[in-house]
């Protein structure tokens, strides 16, 4: 059965339907945040569960389509900049810079319900009750939809809050993806003009704050019997490509000793990119999720194999120690298997700090809440560090994963612990905008 | 540069351009096969070099329109059987079985300018010799090009021959393509009856010899400097699926200890499925040459990995020894990794062993004609082999590759060569045909 968000609801695998926390103690309506999260599940609901919702996908554009509808009934003021990135904004009572705060809609394949998802429909939740409480703000208050977080078509990710930050780089619009397609066709199949992308970029004097929630999309919360984190920093995450190069032959005829065999010197280098990221003593993880096999036939011994490497740190160093001893090891291998091996990097996203002032008060304002907030690094990029980068005080708020589960239909955040990441999320930008 | 034929000659990898063999000790027309093989090149040449001639696509399409306007110009009659074989008869001045001969002009993705190619156009080249050699036989002369020989869309390969054999197995037709297209949708698509497929069976008491004209694809006959082989049997080749389950996850908060990652346990397994091709003694051979990945995105520990493994050797047992020690290597791994590791056969083609009286032949006659022969197994799959299993007195004639190179660009045999193993299946016909 697919699992969508309802369908889900009381099975084994769910904690049971939970009291909702007193609704007295938080400022926001949390059935009203579950009934969004549940009717969006639905746009790219994947037949074998989860959601399967690519930026620039038909999906995709049917949830923007909706969630306007959404943000236009709650009164926000919409408008989508040049790099596909959606605001709706409620105007303050002076002349200030405005609070932001959002996250992404859309999902890697098959991916999970809550990843992004919470941090939009939190945001659109803390301005539906502000504007039910008729709280007037100081502060203009814009919530964010990024565009294009997950990079799933075209690999780099965190497109449109690096174009809201001025950190596309050359040449990516025309990068063409696995579809034939260049970001710059995707962008004006939007009806956008991405001849106009500079004009996307923010201007960090006309914001004094970003909020970003989000689930842990890791088991650390869980593991402490914790409901809150407040992110210190977001890893650097670094991509390499990898292409070995053998000889096409056939399958039959060729000798076993005679092949140059790409696959199996691939095989080679896979298992050694694991042995180096676990051979250096800290917690920096690894990746090989794709392989891309010429000419891709069981009868014919691959000519040539390309596969990415990501490598996740807080410490560039490390990243850097891990990739020249796979270089080498790759060295050895191309050298015993008369095989070629290259690689060469393809992204370098430096770590990013969060401001030391909003984690500060986000620190008081959980404990005020009732929750002992945790202190966690995201080993996962987030929109946030664009605008951290950009100059922006920025903050994130993590609420627990069970069982650390991400990037999977598998993905779950208790009702509760949603609803307390967005009354945090709401007490964040009261505060900031009185302060 | 693209390698095409015509623009390979002369080139540094080519033999320097031979004297073509006098052609008084030739019965066919060297200068006229060349032409051909040139012309048929250009048919999905592939910008890389190669052919690119996918059975049912539009490039093959395009090679048979031609190749039907070349046999029905050479006076045979013309016929397309509910497999899409393509057959060109020349009837004989007795009431007897046809003597039949041939091969297939679709290739592996990016394949080469020979495999398939040679047969075929050599068929054409004895029927117009004995054509404007006014030679009559007693008994009908058939060319025939096989449908699909490679399975470069569904896997399993020599099709038209199966079709023709009775061999196609159940379902065969319904199963999906990687286009998601059936093999019963493409041979309607070609204006066939899948449903008639049955009436494509030959008899074998209507068939008097099959003769199949093929590149060596290995380096057997360069390596003993001879010109002709004359096959003694074709290898069985056995195909299995692996598929490997892990725990598909977020890449960067899921720590490395506690990852269940499918593609870490597949390179392992195909390390260790190498590694028990060479323990065994003997000369068999296995390939994997191809790997799916999902959900394949650079930033998901993969949470499937599924690839096949293909095993040749003229002996069934070595087959099942090496795959029993394959499973229970995968076995281990899954235990030691946390995965699970499945492997089920998908295919098994017995060996075939060829007619001894039309081998003791094809001897007698190439020693005639001036060349020492080899007998070599065949570690390729052949279209020979059904019409052998099928009952049909069945034989095959190997002319050298250069290097051995096969299923790839680079493929190569001289236009000496080529005439050569053409004439000797000129002189075979004959012989059959007068005996």
């Amino acid at each position: 059965m697919p699992v969508t968000l309802d369908a889900n609801e009381g099975s084994p695998n769910q904690s049971p339907p939970a009291e909702p926390p007193a609704e007295a103690s938080l400022g926001i309506n949390a059935g009203r945040l579950r009934d969004s999260l549940i009717a969006l599940s639905r746009f790219g609901a994947h037949p074998g569960g989860g959601a399967h919702r690519f930026a620039f996908s038909k999906e995709e554009l049917a949830a923007r389509a909706w969630i306007t509808g959404e943000m236009e009934s709650a009164g926000l003021k919409v408008r989508t900049d040049p790099a596909g990135n959606l605001f709706g904004r409620r105007e303050g009572k002076e002349s200030l810079p405005a609070i932001l705060f959002g996250s992404h809609l859309d999902t890697v394949p098959q991916g999970g319900h809550y990843d992004g998802t919470l941090g939009v429909l939190g945001a659109l939740e803390v301005l539906r009750a502000l504007g039910e409480q008729r709280i007037e703000t100081r502060h203009p208050l814009e919530m964010v939809v990024w565009c294009d977080e997950e990079g799933a078509h075209f690999g780099n990710g965190l497109f449109g809050s690096r174009a809201a930050t001025g950190a596309v780089h050359d040449g990516e619009l025309d990068r063409l993806g696995e579809d034939g397609l260049s970001l710059h066709e995707w962008i004006e199949r939007y009806g956008l003009d991405p001849k106009a992308l500079e004009r996307a970029v923010l201007d960090p004097r006309r914001v004094r704050a970003v909020f970003e929630l989000h689930i842990e999309q890791g088991g650390n919360l869980e593991r402490e019997g914790c409901k809150i984190a407040v992110v210190e920093g977001i890893v650097g995450i670094h991509r390499f490509e990898v292409n070995v190069g053998g000889f096409q032959n056939h399958a039959g005829t060729t000798p076993m000793a005679e092949r140059k065999d790409a696959m199996l010197t691939a095989a080679h280098l896979i298992v050694a990119v694991h042995q180096e990221i676990r051979a250096l003593p800290g917690d920096q993880v690894g990746n090989v999720g794709q392989l891309a096999v010429s000419p891709d036939a069981a009868n014919v011994v691959p000519g040539a194999v390309r596969f990415p490497i990501e490598l996740r740190d807080l410490k560039d160093e490390v990243v850097d120690d891990i990739i020249e001893r796979i270089g080498a090891r790759g060295d050895r291998l191309a050298a015993e298997t008369d095989c070629t091996v290259r690689v060469h990097r393809t992204l370098r996203e430096p770590p990013a700090g969060m401001d030391p002032g909003l984690r500060a008060l986000l620190y008081k304002l959980a404990r005020e809440a009732g929750h002992e907030p945790l202190s966690l690094p995201s080993r996962a990029g987030h929109d946030a560090q664009n605008t951290a980068r950009h100059g922006i005080p920025t903050a994130m708020i993590f609420v627990p994963s069970r069982a650390g589960i991400s990037h999977n239909p598998d993905e779950w955040t208790s009702w509760e612990d949603c609803a307390r990441g967005v009354d945090l999320l709401r007490r964040a930008v009261l505060a900031v905008d009185t302060a």
